[in-house]
């Protein structure tokens, strides 16, 4: 997978802008470089001390394309681990063009995706999990997610990984040495030590296997799913909610973000929330169809929020409210069902207590006077375990980590059978080097082309 | 307008993408990176060389932000002449917010459009065509406009009028010395010489206003009409014009650009294609309305490609074809307009030979076969004096300059005629006064803050 060539990619976000960045890795880069570049100061570029910065212009045929800087980093001292120079042009995408078309003509190759960070990869600048992290620290869209991607990309998560792996291989040796002298029946491998290690492998794995559920949320949101027939103040509660959240994206000027009407990050979770057409027994065949459509919308969520229609007067049919909660919670047993009653500005104390009495999980808000929606917002949170996360502990966020540690776990747990059933070494060893395996895919250690190939496909091209 | 703030903006295309670059310039610059940056060797970035880059952690309140490079330049080796800080971090939308709010706790002030440029101008790092040449470099988007931003930026234009302004500037003392001993009748300024330098000034900016008309194209392209009926082949012909050039966008995977679908770049010029629904005498009313509208994109065009509908069974009218040119040319006797034959695989030699008798200037094509294609866009490109582009000659794109040009050149003449009818000094002096004003206001040795907010404003922000 890995050839000796010279590459080359936009690294900047494509389009227009007040510059732009072409990145150049490889072992020509360097003489690439000296080839097209006309320094304002000197006359090699390769002749320059790593991490400087030099002005001159992109010269072709005694044309000049550009002014431009170009930043060096001589190898390993750089991202990729190679010669890297970083060409920083002014940003029109014709400008781009031609200086990538220029470094083409001249020898280099157009960089696939992610493939700089295959490279830092490949040349130990960074592990797998580490590699990983940087696609996810790109993608990272809230600081969740940003955080948990550098803490992964620091090497929080493998470094963990790789101690346990380590000292999973030490007795590997030692009961592959016991093989060696299987004649004589010695146990080079302490097996009281080697249950403690193995229990303390298992409860690590555990531990990030179960941090997954919470990863998944942090990386992907929680979906809500809203139910409440037309008029009960759904998008007014969805507005109440988001207010708060879109002051604080519209704060800078210049920076653009696709505002996403349904998203609101509370604590650093994202929660989408799914509108629905409501439910109600109906004979009526379109209505039913509405009705079906909001049961595939629940099906969605994680957590349900149920707004009852008060009848007219501001009063509500706590019979009614009572039913449909138990209908919902019956056909969906595995969600999460809140149950909020809007327009509390319109209930007297006696009409809230009745309520409360029926339903006493419920909660009292007006979404237009935006009371309770501190008390939503923090219940909201509440069935998301965010403690994990503050306590700086290793999230896993990755569905290839998740599987590789189920598989681990897995293999651990029937060394450790092996262990207490008496297993004969031999057969230890099979299932032992089976668990390195798991935990070497995660960091790397163990590869092959075809697992880099699926990873680094998902970069963009320029990382 | 400027004011001593350190300032702060994202300099590469907004949206996600490898890496992203943040640039503060400002006198507070290396402070306030010093107060957000951990480098990994080293304590201050305010105590390092400039021209070096730094990895390093953007921090704040002990947490990590991101890993970023910083690189440094120090006043007033750097673009704006401040001291400017560069911040290269992981190019997701969260962290460029996360990285410049931090910026701006720490006291950067976000910059305007064109900011940096303008405190460039400002410091003398550019004169004020030079820094509108960034812009425009920044806009380019063919070889032409950008060898021409290229020029601008290079100080090619500019130079040679500060050298004519400096002249003039010379003559104008002598003429002021004159005033101060104006009873004594003296004569400081040689009227023979100053007559030769107004006439070498007024060459050069009729020779540059001239150069506007050339200047305009290469910036904005030259709008092409082609008028004929539906099945006549325009897109057929399109198609064969704009084949080779696509090609050569698509060369390079990754880079992007939005696609113009009915404009050609040839030897640099842009050509934008405007279909039309053709021109017949007719009754009906909704089909004049369609001529109507022919007639209004028309309008618009600077050539007209002409495409006559042949008979059934291929062959011409050519009655009619020389009627409808001769129409054509009575309504847009300023417009050049281009008969172009198509289908000429389906004409015999002797058709082929009563056309070229009635219509000496017609082209003969086959769009679907290609034949042709390279004379017409020879004959296009004969329709703009391509020479003075690639005699790198100054040409003024700029409609600010073409006017101050032209205010410049009047005011040079009004010089002229008062020197030849003995107008006396203090008159002279006057009109002197006024065409230097006119010179200074190009390159921005004259200035006011109206003039700067109305260039700058049409710069990006980050620039």
């Amino acid at each position: 997978m890995y050839t000796n060539s010279t590459i080359v990619a936009l690294a900047t976000p494509s389009g227009a802008g007040a510059i732009a960045v072409i990145r150049l890795s490889g072992p020509e880069s360097l003489s690439i470089c000296d080839a097209v570049f006309q320094a304002v100061r000197f006359k090699k570029i390769s002749e320059q001390k790593s991490h400087t910065i030099h002005l001159g212009n992109i010269v072709d045929d005694g044309k000049i394309f550009d002014q431009v800087l170009v930043s060096l980093f001589k190898n390993p001292h750089s991202y990729t681990g190679e010669d890297v120079v970083e060409i920083s042009c002014h940003g029109s995408v014709y400008i781009q063009q031609q200086i990538i078309q220029l470094l083409l003509r001249k020898g280099a190759t157009m960089a696939k995706p992610g493939e700089f960070t295959l490279r830092a990869f490949l040349n130990g600048k960074l592990d797998l999990s580490q590699a990983e992290a940087v696609a996810d620290l790109i993608a990272s869209d809230n600081e969740s997610s940003h955080q948990i991607a550098m803490q992964q990309m620091r090497g929080g998560f493998s470094n963990e990984l790789k101690l346990l792996r380590m000292e999973l291989l030490n007795f590997a040796s030692l009961i592959e040495l016991e093989l060696d002298f299987s004649e004589e029946d010695v146990e080079f491998a302490d097996r009281t030590q080697f249950s403690i290690l193995l229990d303390r492998i298992e409860m690590v794995l555990k531990r990030l296997i179960d941090s997954f559920a919470v990863g998944n949320v942090i990386k992907n949101g929680i979906p809500v799913a809203i139910v409440g027939e037309p008029n009960v103040g759904k998008s007014t509660l969805l507005n109440a909610l988001l207010n708060e959240e879109r002051a604080i994206v519209s704060d800078i000027a210049g920076t653009t973000r696709d505002t996403i009407e349904d998203e609101i990050v509370l604590n650093g979770i994202g929660f989408r929330f799914i509108d629905t057409a409501g439910i109600r027994e109906t004979q009526d065949v379109v209505e039913s169809i509405g009705i079906k459509k909001t049961f595939e919308k629940i099906e969605q969520a994680q957590v349900v929020i149920s707004l009852p229609n008060p009848s007219k007067g501001g009063t509500y049919d706590t019979d009614k409210m009572v039913l449909e909660f138990e209908q919902l919670k019956n056909k969906y047993p595995q969600k999460t069902i809140l149950v909020v009653i809007n327009k509390v500005d319109l209930l007297n104390d006696s009409q809230i207590d009745v309520i409360k009495q029926v339903m006493p999980c419920s909660l009292f808000i007006s979404a237009k006077n935006k009371m309770g929606i501190d008390e939503l917002k923090e219940q909201l949170l509440s069935f998301v375990n965010t403690g994990v996360l503050h306590n700086n502990e290793t999230i896993v966020t990755n569905t290839r980590h998740y599987d590789s540690l189920l598989k681990a776990l897995e293999e651990i747990q029937k060394v450790k059978f092996g262990l207490n059933s008496g297993l004969s070494a031999d057969l230890l060893a099979i299932d032992i080097k089976q668990a390195l395996y798991y935990f070497g895919e995660i960091t790397g250690e163990v590869t092959n082309d075809e697992l880099l190939g699926n990873i680094f496909a998902n970069f963009c091209i320029g990382k």
